[in-house]
């Protein structure tokens, strides 16, 4: 049976719950997070919700031992306020450090040995992190990393076209941040190079959307929730169906040093394989400039 | 194709959106706030989702002219802090009734001829007000009312038995509020009545649960929001679907002469029929006195 | 992760299949049949459907070795066109006794610890032998018996009244065959008895139907296969949940001493409680018969 | 609300008239066959599962006046067994050209203005006729055509890698038959050229699978039928929704003057656009090669 675990149940938590929760996907559901009103009020939310569903999932709370035979975590703890205050992820690299390194250390003491896809920012130091503190391999620890700044880019580029932004395939790597960036040179709609379709100029206004996608929706409602939430979800259903599920997740990549949003390969164990892009100098200039400061914020730490 | 509209976009509303967004029930979906910059965020939010999901769902915004061929608004506007700092949902009678006769206004204006499904609180009055501003027939216009307060009634049940709240059958009645009763005349689990499975003592206990569990949720996450939207959720899907459903839901009853929490059968038309049920007088005195307080305040209107 | 079997691939085993893969249901599923090339074929066919679906899941074929670790087998074998041919299910008992025996032999040679869910005709007689063959306790072994009746009783009583069949409770009891019977006095219909919709003569006529109705169903197409996968499925996924699902099913009643369709509690270990009825002399009278019905036949073995 | 119909019960149209049901796709369902004790057969079957189900579908039988309002048809009528015995789907020619005029003339006749997806075989013979016959716009009328052989590619590539289908993109092209071919050209996995991935001679016996994949499936089991349904119903869905869905489907293209399985965007209108492809000469030939295999079929009508 499918046993899964959220750890933080703020917007973006709950939500990954209620997904969970209401599309029957977990058996058995995990609920933690340092507010525990909050948690125990989430988990009736759920229950009072069970008799209108087609779906039975049982619900547990609070308790780190529980973790041990979980498949799946999903980490979702922060203080969004602080991203959102300031337009940088990096404003909740204090708090969330030393959030991770709590939890890491509480997840590696249950005995945990499955997948933890990280969503808490910034993501990509925050799953080094949790994959220092749990010791568990890095194949077995992701982040959500560009997985939503490329669903982001999909659907600004469909948008432009008049087309759904599933039509649209290429990547968003780097940090899930502001040092991000499009490589254009791995863009394709409807099966041609995204150069058909725009000039370089519109390229360079599109480019920016993605990353400013968030905080256009955090600045109208507060936070962002439903698409991360989905992003989590998509890649936790990756892992407990063994989907081999090709996609820009934050990753341990070898040639940059660090973990950082680029496409792997997804399933039961986590990452089964990073996937080399063929990038143009440029790109790979500015995924070292995002892996750099990265790694810059991680070794301040140390 | 199933055109719906959601108006009021606060945890509620939105969390309604994101299930018919999520799990590809609306084709086209109308989101309305006063507040239109969460509508134009949860927008993008849901757009930003979208790729990665296996449905599409065209999304327009704050365009009331929209809801002329919509086959379905489910309405849930308000101001729960009201409902929660007071711990009762007339508190929030005044703003609603105000917000019920411009919404509804709008909402005839637009030429819409299909089933609005109330959220506002206070359910029933609001219902009722909603009704009487639109012109629509009583059959078109229902209200969640308890179809809630009996799934929280179901939970408190099932768990207080080790089952699950699908194994009890039966209804809260009366005011989505607090003078609403679990009738436990209907109650049944597992096919026996449930006076073989408790006291009067322990039924008087557990009586109180399903209207206190709402103000538990709200306490612990400061609103409630996961089973109720689900409720109106599987209303909507309902009416969509012309499923016949038999439940209780806030609905015009002849007997007590005003929108109150009773079984109905709902379909394409909304409520097809009120179902009478046979209820102990202590019972019927009850409903009484629960239509009453709301007939009051809608009297105190005029 | 959730691993499920399905053992024989004939119209009902194959669209249990389809709806567990179509569905995400399952995280891997072992298909075993008797024809090979119809195993590999569907295989294909599944993963050939993949590439269109929003899931992933790991098909497996032929090795009862991959049982061990499985959490729910649904056994599907048999010869429909006997039954079909003859109107009685006992037709299929000689061919399927010998399987349920084949069958179940290499289920406990596998390790397996799980739950089976029996289809396989006369499903009471087959689930007794799966059960006495596994050495598995009398509760993780259960079959689906009257839960399809009951759904056509549902059905055919909510036609009657112009209603859903969801909106009708109670139980269709005894063999899942000529002997079954529709136990009125557990009828209800919007939380009233039976007796207030039909009159005696009406209900001996509706009585019929469910047992007609997979007949009229098996003429007309030549097998049964949607409601029963349906049931199928429904009660696997109570397993995997651990949903304390309360339903008419299979399982060992000690009052009459035999598998036979009765309602039980269904849960993660199977039959979690067998749940006792009030019933009428009548009603008592005909389960004692249908149930000496299928022991006859099981005694007819030894 | 959603109203669909599917004309032609076999194995495919029953598969996809369940997958419509079982998942709450359609609201409302219209089944049409010349085999009238099939049609009512699963019409019952359906109704028998729907008490097991979430959702409510509601299903009639036979009567062509009822496609006035429906959304999208889905034909999926035929002798698949003689496109199995002979292993050339145009071996349904005759029949299904017969067919097709007849069931063509009737949906003209109900006033029809929705989307036809046809699946009959030959797909892009028969959608021709069906497009002529209803004498509705090319756009409205489209076949499933080589979406299904695109899959059967993306599986068997994505086995070859080791990997998920839906990490391959590309397209296979002409008619839903024997000259259908793989374009390479257009063929990527994990956004690179197929050819970083096999040599020449590996592509030309890769590229041989697609069209060997049904009759493999149909070898086995008799026909085909979960995969062809669920890309029948996606396209459906896309229909419904609006989705803008970009994929390979059979419609009219202008260049080479017939219906042939080519790429295009799918929306609520059908075939929104087809997507012209930059193609190898020897692609180019091949389809050209394709699209006249169908034309002269086509032409022999006159």
């Amino acid at each position: 049976m499918r046993k899964m675990a959220v750890i933080g149940l703020g917007h973006v938590g709950a939500t990954v719950a209620y997904t969970l929760v209401s599309q029957g996907i977990a058996d058995e559901l995990v609920l933690i997070d340092t507010n525990e009103k909050k948690v125990v009020a989430e988990k009736l939310d759920f229950e009072d919700a069970m008799p209108r569903l087609p779906y039975h999932v049982e619900i547990k709370t609070q308790d780190y031992a529980e973790l041990k035979d979980v498949d799946v975590i999903i980490t979702a703890f922060g203080d969004i306020d602080a991203s959102v205050r300031t337009g940088n992820r990096f404003a909740e690299f204090e708090i969330n450090t030393k959030n991770a390194v709590e939890v890491g250390k509480k997840i590696k003491e249950s005995g945990f040995s499955g997948v933890i896809i990280d969503i808490s920012n910034p993501c990509d130091a925050v799953t080094s992190i949790l994959q220092e503190t749990t010791g568990l391999p890095r194949n077995q620890v992701l982040g959500t990393g560009t997985f939503l700044d490329t669903a982001r880019m999909q659907h600004v580029v469909g948008d432009a076209l008049g087309q759904d932004g599933r039509n649209v395939e290429g990547f968003v790597l780097g940090e899930h941040g502001n040092s991000q960036f499009v490589a254009w040179s791995t863009v394709r709609v409807n099966n041609k190079p995204i150069t058909e379709f725009f000039t370089e100029e519109e390229l360079e206004e599109l480019g920016k959307k993605p990353a400013e996608g968030g905080f256009k929706v955090a600045n109208g409602k507060g936070y962002t929730s439903y698409a991360i939430a989905t992003c989590g979800v998509k890649l936790a259903q990756a892992v407990l169906s063994n989907a081999h599920f090709f996609g820009p997740v934050s990753t341990y990549v070898e040639e940059v040093g660090t973990y950082v949003g680029y496409p792997a390969i997804v399933g039961a164990k986590g990452v089964e394989k990073v996937v080399s892009l063929v990038l143009t100098d440029e790109e790979k200039a500015k995924l070292e400039q995002s892996a750099n400061y990265i790694k810059e914020h991680l070794d301040s730490l140390k």
